[in-house]
């Protein structure tokens, strides 16, 4: 039997999102949990399980899901295993593919979020029959999810796609919370932008700015935005900084895959032209003629709401029909 | 009928090699004609045709070629053309797949030369059974073929694995032949190690050097090799200086494609631990705790005279047998 629903489930830090949703990308429903309440990972499963069957059958989907897409932080696709994910409650390698499966009896594929989002962007979104394009999700960090062929790029051990710790800035650089110095991630995130922000103010102390009514160490990006759209000269050149080397990276990355398109999806990619403008100018100044005018950038186009249970779900797809 | 044979046709600058190739890796027989000898490419094709008929008919091989692959600068997968390269004597873009298809009656694919290093490496050599590798061309310049999940990454427009222009120092650094500046090439590759030794010379001047008996503009990556293993202080340093960039360049496509070897080919990889050991070091350094100590660095399986080749007869095993 075909059946005409999947179900994705996007864990984060703070809140696990599940939702059911059909083959155009339509969500019948959604619901969450709190990923922090369950210390044991049976006890958190038990209330996944409970909260999704409940959904299940109040949208009459008994019987009709033909798979589980999960997208956590630290997934292993191959495995099927969240391993050492610092965020979550759960410590070492948890089977939780497997544990969610043996629960529901259908099957269950987990990837990282960025990975997610670049199927559910190729299912139901901007890259819809695009064979080669790259996935970056700017928020907190930056994740990456690199599709070639038609095929999410796992990499031999499933770890593929870490654009946000590729080396951007080398020397002594900005410290990275994965260890090393100078990667993407440190400058063009939420956070990214924050710091820089910060360093600007710093370094520009006769400067005035908007910004000097917020305290140092409470700025956001979203201030940064707000002060940039209010025209503040400070603000403006940080998101020009953060562009520039945001399109530094991404001319490498064009070299190495020559992606149709680089689609953006999260908190910062709704800074617009501010960001983007300044982003495919070096972007363009980073490539050769044979690759230059090609690589659009694009916005996700999946709603924010529904966007992680969306990408989470088209993983889901791939798994093939009951006979 | 099931065919034994391909052929592989190697277009270099000054040579252009050709070779019956069986499924083994064993070349059967090559000859070569001169690239540059016909401006026309229509005579040039011609005396391909015949040189390689006569070496087909010598061989015994009549209808049992099963068809033909092309490593040449500048060649387009997916069209099958030659396109403005600029050290061939035919301008514009030239359709050379099918202008050789014509003439032989089989079928041909061409590639440019470190995509076909790629797919030898894969078929015949050092990575048989990987289906995730890298393949980096260390000679005049620096290319690159990146296979994930057993394809060769050819991008949206067959301009993927310009792994020698990304850019590995930015800001005011070395001017590269493609226009950019600060790429890979213009440290780790043959020239790129000579204009070291140069730079390491000229700064360096109250240091005792092998290398000053050498007018400057005419060393090259040989001598500083040759240096290097009689002792020689800055001939040492340019080695390691080359070997911690290459690394670090590694490092960023092992975070990007996660693959289980980087395979490495050509003049310069010729200095064995010389530049692999800074290499690894540097690497192993620039990753995160999960890519360390997982990514082999190997040397080509392929014999050098027949490397090219071998690289351009794989690509014609793609084709399916005739019916």
């Amino acid at each position: 039997m075909k059946k005409p629903y999947v179900v994705g489930i996007d864990i984060g830090g703070t809140n696990t999102v599940f939702g059911i949703v059909d083959a155009r990308g339509n969500v019948l429903a959604t619901n969450s949990i709190k990923t922090q309440k369950h210390p044991l990972i049976e006890d958190y499963i038990q209330e996944l399980y409970e909260g999704l069957s409940k959904l299940i059958d109040d949208n009459d989907a008994t019987d009709k899901i033909k798979g589980i897409g999960i997208g956590a932080p630290n997934a292993n696709y191959y495995t099927g295993t969240i391993e050492h994910a610092p965020n979550l409650p759960w410590k070492g390698i948890i089977p939780f593919a497997e544990m969610v499966s043996d629960k529901f009896g259908v099957p269950v594929s987990i990837t990282n979020d960025a990975n997610a989002a670049a199927i559910g962007e190729m299912t139901y979104g901007a890259a819809r029959g695009m064979r080669d394009f790259i996935m970056v999700t700017l928020g907190t960090g930056v994740g990456g999810g690199v599709v070639c062929n038609g095929n999410l790029i796992y990499g031999h051990d499933g770890n593929a796609g870490e654009l946000g710790h590729i080396t951007i800035r080398r020397g002594n650089s900005r410290v990275c919370g994965c260890g090393l110095t100078g990667c993407l991630e440190t400058f063009a995130s939420a956070t990214g932008v924050a710091r820089s922000a910060r360093e600007f103010l710093e370094s520009r102390k006769d400067e005035e700015s908007l910004l000097r009514n917020i305290p140092l160490e409470e700025i956001t990006s979203k201030d940064v935005y707000d002060a940039a759209m209010a025209g503040d000269k400070i603000a403006q050149d940080v998101f020009a900084f953060t562009g520039e080397i945001l399109g530094e990276a991404f001319a490498d990355f064009i070299k190495i895959t020559s992606p149709e398109a680089i689609i953006l999806f999260g908190g910062l990619a709704k800074a617009g032209d501010l960001l983007f403008k300044p982003t495919k100018e070096a972007m363009e100044r980073n490539l050769m003629p044979i690759f230059r005018g090609k690589v659009k950038i694009l916005l996700s186009e999946l709603k924010d709401a529904d966007a992680a249970v969306l990408g989470a779900s088209a993983l889901a797809w791939e798994f093939k029909d009951e006979e």
